[in-house]
């Protein structure tokens, strides 16, 4: 019987929020990108809200212009590991980079964490974007690794992580303490992965999970981005701002699924929302007011220089038209840049007005009352611009509350949404069936060539 | 007031223990090397005992032979950062390499769970001795580290890992709501390390923890092992078995701390021992002769095998005398090829008496009743030989639990073991000071050197 589809949320949890300026709300609470008892907090109410995930960004480099909930925080496995002892459902999913890691450690990382939270892990893959070099520097690296070489890259280092996944077989373990046999070694599978990049030989020292291996959740909006994730992805986050483009580009990877022997519902696009929801229109707007008001002008400039790639903006006024400014060409986040510089095109707005529009990554339609939020988000689903969707409060933990207190009920008394976790993966909370062990059909296949 | 000198000790937990056996006793939990809530469990029976440190070892290659407790195993920060939730005062130390990571995200996984903790965190830094190559074909390495390089690479490698826990001073973060200063720049450092093996930049995007930094823990034996101690251990495992020459290490090695501007009491030894207790001699001796009932003769080959190199032990019969085997040279872990060696040499034992010296790590008076168990820890901690014990229980949790039960009390009533912990982090434990800032201390200089 095939279940209705239904709306899939993921909870993005950083500090006070992603706004620039929700540290200075007097409600804020100080030091909270490394307070573990509030992360425990954002994670059981994301889990109150039923949330499929709640997520963990990351990146590996700050500098003075970074975000404030970024400069001192958490490393995202480890949090993730302490957040599934507070939670009982909800999906852990963390970023972890491809460019930066051994795959040997980071399949034992997350490996780990789907064992502990038994069954409820997710790695989202990125490959790192470092325009300025600064990541590099981090790690004794002299040169970046190109945009595309770094999906090549990407590609073959989660082969190698899902391969070592697949090291033993879920009976592998027999343990028979009459015999003295403690595994069958038929059922131990060694990768002996040889590739451009990577040459590993397993097996991990780690087996499968109770849902077979974590979730894998991916971002890239790029070309090589979309091939990789249409290959492999079973979440994608996507930041389309604008509601025809959105439904373009969920038509355009769903698309690609075929090509690699995969259907439209293995793969589930989450658009990101940062909403800001009130009783009232008035009251949501007063939010917004308040913390547009909070932002610092050279603030909210050094933000943009972060968020962009490094752009000296000393140099402009706040009142230059963004046109006039040169961006720098790089390799950074494609698509960011790509969404921006038709911002630019379209609305021509000045320095001012572009760090207000990128400050909470608000979208107009998003500040409203509950009713309004979920039209919205219905709109979104039913129309198929989305199959659920990345909130990334501007203002955290009440921008989560209010959400979980007042949209989820709408949503659920519409039937877009879950009334209660019906499984206890994070696999069975997106609809995706326990991916088979393919060392081991490998292994079978070879050893029938062979006899 | 300086405090009288008390026994440290460390509870070495994994799966049901380490006697390769220990899985097939009735008693034993199926899969306890991979269930959380039973380490939780240890843990917490640690802490009941008022340990300083749960200790979780490690590996990055499993093979056949390996150790049935390794082959399917937590990622040991992981597991650290969910057993942080699960205590509240033990230390919680784990091992990982200095080959097979990059400084940067080590840092950050060992300073996440020190703040995940509260202070409570300890890296054991090892080296990764790898005399088949497995570990290295596992991480696309063709050649493997030399021993001497090893230990240069390690040296660099504590450099920068300390350097970047210095990143940023306790008071750096000011979150100056009015203002809007969140964090003082002046407060901030970078580490722009440039080393042989290493470069790296910095700041790392974590902040101190309440004890300022995780202790640094190891156990390397050889001379640049006791070199590397001496200048930057805080805690150090040692195996040796023999009461005069564990005097002898202690000595040795107390006796360079002076050359790094240390004091002995900087670094506490922790020497291993696996104790069977039970309430008569009798018991006791039924306890081990019954683990080693259990223990296949070809598995002990086989795990004689993969602790010492690859030796193929098909070759020889049980009754050959161990001397008469090829033992390879290799740059596998010295200290136990040295010890190995020389109990050949004055016992001469055959396979079969060598696999049973070695099945437990198990000396002969340490298999006894609580008080006799408690005399020879006293002795030797009296004398000299250790500072504190690395408890490595043939069985658990039985054999933590009877140690936690039987032994302690004995030790507390003799005055040489605390009542209750008396701090909240594992410095505090040790007695240990929290770290200055070596970066803030450095910047400092230069910049009164400048103006």
């Amino acid at each position: 019987m095939p279940q209705k589809r239904q709306i899939h949320l993921s909870a993005y949890l950083v500090g006070t929020g992603i706004h620039v300026a929700s540290w200075r709300l007097p409600e804020a609470r100080k030091n909270a990108s490394i307070d573990i008892d509030y992360y425990k907090y954002l994670a059981q109410t994301a889990e109150r809200g039923k949330f499929d995930i709640a997520f963990i960004a990351d990146s590996l480099a700050v500098n003075e212009d970074s975000h404030p909930n970024i400069l001192n925080r958490f490393e995202p496995t480890t949090l993730l590991a302490a957040l599934a002892g507070a939670t009982s459902k909800i999906g852990l999913v963390a970023t972890a980079s491809t460019t930066y890691h051994e795959p040997y450690n980071l399949a034992r990382l997350f490996a780990s964490v789907d064992h502990i939270s038994n069954g409820r892990a997710g790695w989202n893959v990125v490959t790192t974007g470092d325009a300025t070099g600064e990541t590099g520097r981090n790690f004794s690296r002299t040169e970046h690794v190109e945009h595309d070489h770094r999906y090549e890259r990407a590609e073959e280092f989660i082969d190698v992580v899902q391969g070592l996944w697949d090291s033993w077989e879920d009976d592998a373990f027999v343990q028979d303490k009459e015999t003295g046999v403690f595994f069958d070694p038929a059922k131990m599978h060694r990768l002996n992965y040889k590739g451009t990049y990577y040459s590993v030989q397993g097996p991990l020292n780690i087996g499968r999970s109770r849902q077979g291996q974590p979730v894998i959740v991916q971002a890239g909006a790029s070309e090589p981005g979309q091939r990789l994730a249409a290959r492999t992805a079973e979440v994608v986050f996507s930041h389309v701002k604008d509601f025809e483009r959105a439904k373009a580009f969920y038509k355009s990877l769903k698309s690609k699924l075929p090509d690699y022997g995969r259907t439209p519902d293995q793969l589930h696009i989450l658009q990101g929302i940062s909403p800001i929801v009130a009783d009232t229109q008035e009251e949501a707007e007063a939010i917004h007011r308040k913390l547009h008001d909070l932002l610092l002008p050279e603030q909210g400039l050094r933000f943009l220089s972060g968020y962009l790639g490094k752009v000296d903006f000393s140099r402009y006024s706040l009142d230059t038209p963004a046109a006039e400014v040169e961006f720098p060409q790089d390799n950074g986040i494609q698509s960011h840049f790509e969404w921006m510089t038709e911002l630019i095109r379209k609305q021509n707005p000045t320095l001012r007005e572009l760090y207000a529009l990128l400050e909470g990554g608000a979208n107009r339609e998003l500040i409203g009352t509950p009713a309004q939020i979920a039209d919205v988000l219905e709109k979104w689903f039913v129309e198929e611009a989305a199959d659920g969707f990345m909130f990334i409060a501007p203002v955290l933990p009440q921008g989560l509350e209010a959400f979980v207190d007042k949209v989820i009920p709408i949503l659920q008394e519409r039937g877009l949404y879950r009334q209660d976790y019906e499984g206890d993966t994070l696999r069975e909370h997106l609809g995706l069936e326990k991916p088979y062990n393919r060392l081991a059909v490998r292994d079978r296949a070879l050893s029938e060539v062979e006899s």
